[in-house]
């Protein structure tokens, strides 16, 4: 399976391997699963994240889990096992689709290990069809832009690239369609505070992809609109829902009133599976609030043994309190257009476009 | 002269003492400084930062170099000190209406030890005005809120406290006073990236004080202010233009433009010494650019023998680009009103308010 270069989940001898996003830049290391809750442990402590990593990871964790059951199946030990999944991290809404069609996938097996090739296939078709749904996103969202010009100029946040997904991206995906077609983009990263996925991965990928590519403070993107033409703002999503009212990482929502402010198109970047129907508005979408030390010190990034990744420094007092919430929700009208792999529309289309 | 608990300038047996305004919350340690150079350094590498604080500093800055010239005093020589001293920070005038006033102070002196005198004479006025400014200030911005209210919320940004002045500050100065009046106030200080003058100064001085306060990130005004009843934004500023545009810390336009967007006040904390009549709009406000490792890297922060003050931490790949200016400016439609030593009054009042 084509990937590209960055491969953040792999299945490999029964096992799931992934790349432990935690230590990027500095160092590509590896982790090794081979049980459900190693995987949960993962999804809560950012060794993968990205709504479309997790819900894959999530649905091979229920598969480690059957592995190591024998016997005939138990379909409400499975909902058991649904449900600690599903609790890791609760915002976006992938994960919840993912899992109910493992929970579909499963619906007539006999025994545990018929689960278990049944859920291995099914995680690996979901990854697989990611990609291919990226592919085509990428390609609509670059029809948003006007390609008689030759240089474009986006700002985007967190990171929703290769590492986020199974590969090539939403929004990141939209960004090397455009330079598949020989199009210059300049890309200004958000460094998105706290976990700082913008300079930490987006940059990385940027930057392994030869994309021109410079880091800004959260602060700065209004300064930056200012002084330069910006063509876009490019940002993937947790969880939308029917009136297009929109969650994503912590951030969104001040870049997007700022677009608004200097009148730069705001577009959202979504697969299927990031729409829930199902919410009328994103009042009511669950929002993680995670530790404080994660805006307060800068330690907070530590491996298995509770070593710091990045070298402790003290950034604020001790026992100086912080708020943390993990994401916002952008309102439907800051947005100008979803792209989406069924093509690009604006909020009011959502119900008409996903009826299909 | 009282100044407050925290005493970031002191003049002591004829030489300028800063505390390291870099080395906090971690350390309290103190800077001696007695020649014009290292006062320059002092102000570049932020060991002292803030408007007021640098306009103090820069006028010691002359004293000491006067204390080490003999003989006749030479203008032409002085000039070229006052040039030295002003290219140290571009952006806030506070200094430049200092290094005037220092000029004329000297205009008519005939040799440098006599400069000397008249020099550190000033310079301790210039900042025994600032701390009563300060306390004016303070106490004028406390007739914005609705003091029937016990309770209120505030959003600051950078450090704009006894760290920044001469003691009490000027946003943090009308916390306090509010404080001083018997209410109860919250306050959210923006950690303020790159540079951190929030999570390590003004949490620092607000846990001093007593007064609650929850460090955020940049990027999650939007979220708290859809979350909470937020009374009022309070920012202090650089330099302000004849019709209001105001130059601040970067991430202060992005601040405004959310508030505008929640129909949030937002005050400009301002003593006379920042408004720049000369200048008709924000345009032409030189913004300082600084090193992009202050973005991309975590080691920004050296002591004098260039070891890390913070502990380094990989948090881009190596070679990865930023944009870091330092200021940005914030147009006058989104500010409700300036407080200031002579009242508070909205951007289209100043010219008739500086006058007198």
């Amino acid at each position: 399976m084509e990937t590209g270069k960055l491969q953040p989940i792999v299945w490999r001898e029964e096992k799931l391997v992934l790349l432990d996003q935690r230590q990027l830049p500095g160092k590509k290391v590896f982790q090794e699963l081979s049980r459900l809750e190693d995987v949960i442990t993962a999804i809560k402590e950012m060794v993968v994240r990205g709504a479309p990593a997790i819900a894959i990871s999530g649905c091979f964790a229920l598969a480690l889990e059957a592995k190591h059951r024998r016997g005939s199946f138990q379909f409400s030990d499975f909902e058991g096992l649904v449900k600690k999944v599903h609790s890791s991290r609760p915002t976006a809404v992938n994960l919840t689709f993912a899992l109910n069609q493992a929970r579909e996938t499963v619906q007539n097996v006999s025994n545990w290990q018929q689960a278990y090739n049944l859920l291995v296939q099914f995680a690996i078709q979901l990854m697989e069809k990611d990609l291919k749904d990226n592919q085509t996103l990428g390609a609509e969202g670059t029809k948003l832009f006007p390609l008689e010009q030759n240089e474009f100029h986006v700002i985007t946040h967190c990171n929703t690239g290769a590492l986020a997904t199974a590969g090539h991206g939403t929004a990141l995906g939209v960004i090397r369609s455009l330079r598949d077609l020989g199009k210059k983009v300049v890309v200004y990263a958000d460094e998105t505070r706290p976990f700082l996925q913008g300079s930490r991965l987006t940059a990385f990928e940027m930057m392994e992809e030869g994309i021109e590519c410079y880091i800004i403070s959260d602060g700065m993107s209004g300064w930056l609109m200012n002084q330069r033409k910006i063509d876009a703002v490019l940002v993937g999503c947790d969880r939308v829902a029917r009136n297009g009212d929109t969650a994503n990482k912590i951030g969104t929502l001040n870049l997007a009133i700022v677009a608004k402010s200097f009148s730069v198109p705001f577009f959202v970047c979504a697969t299927k599976d990031s729409f829930d129907l199902k919410l009328e508005t994103g009042s009511s979408i669950p929002i993680e609030m995670r530790r404080e030390e994660e805006v307060t010190q800068y330690d907070f990034l530590k491996d298995a043994s509770g070593h710091p990744l990045l070298k402790p420094g003290m950034t604020s007092p001790l026992e100086a309190r912080a708020l943390n919430p993990s994401f916002d929700v952008t309102p439907n009208f800051l947005i100008q257009s979803f792209i989406t792999e069924m093509g690009c529309f604006p909020p009011g289309e959502i119900q008409n476009r996903l009826k299909g």
